[in-house]
């Protein structure tokens, strides 16, 4: 087992019970749709054995908690937070997005119904402020508050994503904004929100939130590219899923801004409607990597990867906790391979 | 003016600009949706004069602090809070719902799509939360806390309440369970909260949220009879309206539980299909009332009231706010008139 793997399994054996319990506080209907979203049960509520998932979030906040103060037992109601928050999101996501599957499984609004999707993540968004405001360590207020601001970002993110769906004009630095807001906001406050919980200096919250916000832009440029590239062994996803979609991903837009004739060709390529053939996708991958956009990809997200490793030396960290942090972040580009 | 319409005059003039305020910070577009919902703006942004809603909810927590400790500023996060979480239901309610009109104006999903409400309504959410946590009051968490309890709670409500719709056996029991629920803990943390925010002892905090969960009881009753007896220039709805969509409302239940020969007939009106005529909506209103289930609504309104008053007196109050937190109360049963 890598450390990496050992890491995000401790956070999971720390981090499942209490989100459980948190969970077991919703009205049972909620409840059984939560149970089933995160994989503990069936429609029916029969226990399942399913892939829980990274749980990278979690693990983020009690890694920081350790990293700074020894001990990552009080960052846990922390950790459940951007789980919750996390699980709220891709809820609604689903919904949004109209997508099936998640996980190999069918989504919660496939199996329940838009309302029932609604409400599932209404229900996890509010039980994260319920479990952090009772925390009752003094520094509560102030994760709540940055949970708070964080999901504002992630929803600003998601507003953006689906009005660039309907614009064909936008640009590279729009896409990256759009990012951070998605993917960085709620890593950042993952890896903040720890450092908070143990009473951490403001430079060291800030640091760690630094490092969670470049790890989270690297994380959708591995993602972006795995959309196109990736097997759907690692993906769970059908080759070249993004495309299929014409999603304006980040690779697709950096051939867009600078990918010369081949860029043109993709764009004239992304204005096209119907169904892409097999033929149509392989071409259309061809182009973004032609252009130059799919090792653009890998140099931002191997750039971020090092920033993210820059505001974690910045930190004045734990050095062994430190490093396991370091590791996860190169985890995430090495999903990759 | 009478002494509730200035009360509630006197709450919009304080609540108003923190409202703004806090909207001010959402993203671009879900600030104009959200101006849009709340009546400051038209869909394109432009400014209106709309009629502004009762806002009876930051009403109750302005006057419970000025009735605990002799002024309301120190409630004005909560005041913004309840208001907010209020409205991210209505955003979220009238989609699961479907209903196109809410104060004779098009629905946030009826002019920008079912996402945008969505995303809408989590954004008011949330900004509940962030609006208490910056709060620099010993008190933000513990308000905080009871604002997310009341939220699971207001979420079971709609989970019950959607589920009701696909049943034909639900007790009086259940639906006073699902009101309560709905629209009881809102308005028992509305009170609530302003006490709390000024540090309130347990017991007053207590009294105060009991008076709101039984003036919900008491405003549900008579949102009930409204629906069914009242006229549309109160209501802002056809005559007749919850009869249209065949709803189990309190009385319909009451009169299904209790009503006798009358209640079997209204049991069989209600299972049949199609839209009913306007003569047939006049037959079924007729065997709500034969049956007596208008009359229970009505008595069961004042019974709520009589117990909200009490809770009043319970809680020790200042005198001459806590007569004033009675007129609000009995302002919402004569709303019927």
């Amino acid at each position: 087992m890598t450390i990496t793997a050992e890491t995000l399994d401790r956070s999971r054996v720390l981090v499942a019970p209490a989100l459980r319990q948190a969970v077991e506080r919703l009205d049972p209907f909620t409840r059984l749709v939560a149970s089933y979203h995160f994989g503990w049960s069936d429609e029916h509520g029969k226990p399942i054995e399913a892939n829980p998932g990274k749980t990278l979030r979690p693990a983020l906040a009690l890694l920081a908690a350790e990293a700074v103060a020894g001990k990552p037992e009080p960052a846990l109601p922390g950790a459940v937070a951007v789980e919750l928050v996390h699980n709220f999101s891709l809820l609604h996501d689903d919904l949004m997005d109209r997508d099936t599957e998640r996980r190999h499984r069918k989504t919660v609004w496939a199996v329940w119904g838009d309302a029932t999707a609604v409400l599932a993540g209404d229900a996890l968004l509010s039980l994260a402020h319920e479990v952090l405001a009772e925390d009752d360590s003094p520094y509560g207020q102030e994760a709540g508050q940055a949970l708070a601001i964080a999901t504002r970002e992630l929803i600003r993110g998601q507003v953006l994503d689906l009005a660039f769906e309907r614009r064909d004009d936008v640009t590279l630095d729009e896409c990256l904004d759009m990012a951070g807001g998605k993917t960085g906001a709620l890593l950042a406050v993952s890896a903040a929100i720890g450092a908070i919980l143990v009473g951490a200096p403001q430079p060291v919250v800030s640091a760690l939130s630094r490092f969670g916000a470049e790890l989270g832009m690297a994380f959708q440029l591995v993602d972006d590219l795995l959309g196109i590239w990736g097997s759907p062994a690692v993906t769970g996803k059908p080759v070249f899923s993004d495309l299929v979609a014409r999603k304006k991903t980040l690779p697709v837009t950096w051939s867009l801004d600078h990918g010369g004739l081949a860029g043109r060709e993709l764009a004239a390529w992304l204005a096209r409607d119907g169904n892409p053939t097999d033929e149509e996708l392989r071409y259309a991958a061809e182009l973004i990597e032609r252009s130059g956009g799919r090792d653009w990809a890998l140099r931002e997200a191997r750039e971020r990867i090092g920033l993210a490793e820059q505001a974690l030396d910045d930190a004045g960290l734990d050095a062994i906790v430190r490093n396991r942090l370091g590791e996860v972040a190169r985890f995430v580009i090495e999903r990759q391979a």
